[in-house]
């Protein structure tokens, strides 16, 4: 048994608490799952024991609360050290530390526009303008890490924090039926093959039947 | 002459440039800066050549560019291991992470609401629902970890990331006026009387004048 406890939204819309579950799973970390249903009133009744900012995820490890999925990502990778849950060369990670970022921080019109719905399948969506900029960027982002660092995952051969920190956009272009260019195309396939990826899926197909 | 060059945007204004440059001249390592107007047609012309996200803050160090002022900081802890940019202690380290990374990616009413204006003053400012949350939230944040770690600063005697990321938010609640609690109010004095923080507002007064 673990001492580390992973609390999560509902699998098919929480794609905050899809980054550090699918990381603690592709690297074999031991943990517990606590899924909360979001909005609702069980929820506001219980997150003050596991989060500070009342918000999913959080990690809790023994009595330290660690929330945020980035903080929890950096947390691991420390505790985990000799697992690499960041590339091990300085430049790679400093590339790979700032296209995590960028999704943390940024891509509003993305997030509001093609909320993570991991089942749901829309025709004929045409993102508005904003969402196509960031739909564009993140494109030319992979395309340019895939190229630099020779693939499958966005710095090479081993999944990183930043492949985590992507898998929930990954969802949302096959949701929305995002058309992409082959490398970009080829990542999707990529992550979304995955066995943890597929696992979150049965999960939330679990809750939405 | 050092080889780090930090891009940044308009002082009275670009709270995310703020972050990496008050914690770079606050742990005193050399930097060169470049100053660019947000909004001009040289800004767009002239971006490209630092920063793949189009964004400032960016951190040029040699070929290597760093963007996002959350993953520029990670670069500058790393890279200044000695000058402890973190708090040494791990489970502080993991707190000051969590409330760093809770102001990356959130707090979109208080961003919204009371946008970074370093030298205007606005009296008689109410914030509306979503900015009053915000505020309480960070608020009890701050006294929390001056209560944890016997402040003058979040995590005790020195200034560290966190302090870095919170000091664009206490130059808004000084802009709209805010009332905070007295142990709040303190750690506003102490962050608006450092001279790293009065430097940058020396450079907002020019840009403005």
């Amino acid at each position: 048994m673990s001492d580390l406890k992973l609390v999560i939204g509902n699998k098919n819309i929480s794609s905050w608490s899809f980054r550090p579950w699918i990381l603690l799973t592709q690297f074999e970390i031991p943990f517990e799952e606590i899924s909360l249903k979001l909005f609702t009133p069980e929820y506001a009744a219980i997150i003050d024991k596991y989060s500070p900012s009342k918000k999913v995820p959080v990690l809790n490890d023994g009595n330290l609360r660690v929330w945020d999925s980035l903080s929890i990502a950096e947390y691991l990778a420390e505790k985990y050290a000799d697992k690499q849950l960041w590339p091990q060369d300085k430049i790679a990670r400093a590339m790979a530390r700032s296209v995590t970022a960028e999704m943390h921080s940024g891509f509003t019109g993305l997030r509001s526009n093609l909320s993570m719905n991991f089942h749901g399948r829309k025709s004929d969506f045409s993102p508005p303008e904003d969402a196509k900029k960031d739909i564009d960027r993140i494109q030319s982002l992979w395309e340019e890490c895939l190229s630099s660092y020779g693939g499958p995952f966005l710095f090479g051969k081993n999944f990183c924090i930043a492949d985590a920190f992507y898998a929930p956009v990954v969802s949302r272009f096959i949701t929305y039926g995002v058309k992409l260019s082959p490398k970009a195309s080829e990542y999707v396939q990529t992550i979304s093959n995955l066995p943890s990826y597929k696992s979150w899926g049965e999960g939330a197909k679990l809750e939405i039947a």
